[in-house]
């Protein structure tokens, strides 16, 4: 089951028949979380977290010691159609902040004890503007979600997808306006800071780009209007699953890969988790669409998996709770 | 200044003339906001919880390496008005599990790094049940104001005060009543878990409370309705303030202790952020009445600083990205 897909029909082939969590597990986990030092639901969300964890990792003690952040980066052709407020060349600029450790995703990783890797997509060969062509052929999709599937260590008890590329808001709302309809003001938002001109801009490249690729299949879909490194970022949620690796969700782009697996097979995204909704316009309905309540609401609009390992300090005390508690009986506590 | 007041006068006084934040840090910390490699704004809550910390450290470059969490146990004599779930014996019975360290509050220490000080006041003598009488005499209010007071380290760099008390919720929502008005049921709710008879019990206690209590000076609303963890938790709070150590407030109970600083001293609670907002229903009124918007919401409603813990995590995360970010210049990236 985490053999190395080489072809698109294998990628579908694995999408098509997932494995799913350990329903012994929970069951331990749910038994487990009734007995421990506490009211009944007091630790509120941190229950449900830590007996989902405890679901993928087959065990009712789970435990966050090995957390991956995967960083995939890619260029937009689109970024022609003038949709956002930096240049191109600062997605290469940035790559070299992320392997510099001076990007807020690398604060984030030492904060909470992940491991992180970094993955540059072809940068110098953005994909094609999706408003004139396809983003890229059958081979570049390939490659790129080859590269995420390849990206995760099959040790990491917890992935956080994460991108940099500037231009892939826009990518990442006609993806979605793509799969899930409405129009495309409904998904397009201001990203890293576009005035009302470049929000309209952004609104006409999906409408354009929509008009020009009317294939609805979900990689198709992924194939004309997406990005490499949303694409990396599918293949990347993919091969978790395959390993049994929980995934926390970042902000709009990574829920754009998502979807593209959601809409392919409705559980696809079991093993996710929403870290955060961001303030970019697009994400609570993308979320909502997805099903998928968030853990954080602070605002945050930067990608780079920030949210999501933001949240994994949260995720990490869900599971430390969950496991590390005294039961009532081995505290000697009364249980009211 | 961080003398430990002898009096309750002298707790007056050091409550009327309250250090303020360094207008400097917080200058050169938006400065520095400003340019690090992030669009504008794109961290949200993250950047004014770092630019927060600068002023109350006293430099553009916070950093939380010494993070302490200071636990208050106190009894209730109002259990008698069968206001909680649980009996009075697992206060002692919790404190024996906070140094065993198998509670909720000692798995979130560890999986961020705070130190934790349990302290027990008079668990054998309860407080007076305030339906009848008053709860705390001087000296004790006294004594548990400087046992707050003293818990905290001079060199702590931020302190999340907790507490564990059956019957405190009640405690608690009277003396949100008392400073704030409102009907009794606005205030209480099922606390640790009880029933519809139980929550009316709690309102009939506040009520009575009320009654028999009609000073509204909030030391004296303290002394009357409180309880000794509550005093000590308002005696931690001023004590940080003095060190100009910031605060993380947790649940409903310590924002009632917080809430006897505010309406003495409406600047009272500057060094103070809400970490989160519980399920504990009077808690949110009680967060809009401070002006203090929840970092967290995830339904907790355990207490023991657990929620105010949590919220720890984020503000290392602000304040490591603050501090350890490249800035533009520095990084080679382009400003858009």
């Amino acid at each position: 089951m985490t053999e190395t897909p080489q072809t698109l029909p294998a990628f579908r082939a694995v999408l098509a028949v997932l494995p799913v969590a350990d329903a012994n597990a929970i069951k331990a986990a749910e038994a487990r979380n009734g007995v421990l030092t506490k009211p009944p639901g007091a630790l509120g969300q941190l229950e449900q977290v830590a007996i989902w964890l405890a679901g993928w990792h087959g065990t009712a003690k789970p435990r966050i010691d090995r957390s991956q952040i995967a960083i995939f980066a890619g260029n937009h052709g689109v970024v022609a159609q003038g949709v956002s407020a930096f240049p191109a060349e600062v997605t290469v600029q940035m790559v070299a902040n992320f392997r510099m450790g001076g990007a807020a995703i690398n604060q984030l990783a030492h904060c909470f004890g992940a491991t992180m890797v970094v993955q540059e997509l072809d940068l110098n060969r953005p994909t094609g503007d999706f408003t004139q062509t396809e983003a890229m052929s059958e081979a570049d999709l390939l490659t790129a979600l080859q590269c995420g599937w390849n990206a995760v260590d099959p040790r990491a008890d917890i992935l956080v997808p994460g991108e940099m590329g500037i231009g892939n808001t826009t990518s990442a709302a006609a993806i979605a306006c793509a799969l899930f309809g409405g129009a495309p003001a409904d998904w397009v938002g201001r990203g890293t800071g576009v005035d009302d001109a470049g929000l309209a801009r952004k609104s006409a490249a999906v409408a354009a780009g929509l008009k020009l690729h009317l294939n609805r299949d979900p990689l198709e879909v992924l194939r004309c209007l997406g990005g490499r490194e949303i694409a990396a970022m599918a293949g990347a949620m993919l091969s978790a699953r395959a390993k049994r690796i929980p995934v926390i969700l970042d902000g709009f782009i990574a829920c754009s890969a998502a979807a593209v697996l959601h809409t392919t097979n409705p559980a696809a995204l079991d093993h996710c988790i929403a870290g955060h909704v961001s303030a970019e316009s697009g994400h609570q309905r993308l979320l909502d669409t997805l099903g998928k309540p968030p853990l954080l609401n602070l605002g945050l609009r930067l990608g780079e998996g920030s949210g999501a390992a933001l949240a994994l300090g949260i995720i990490k005390a869900a599971a430390a709770c969950h496991s590390g508690m005294a039961s009532f009986a081995e505290a000697g506590v009364a249980e009211g």
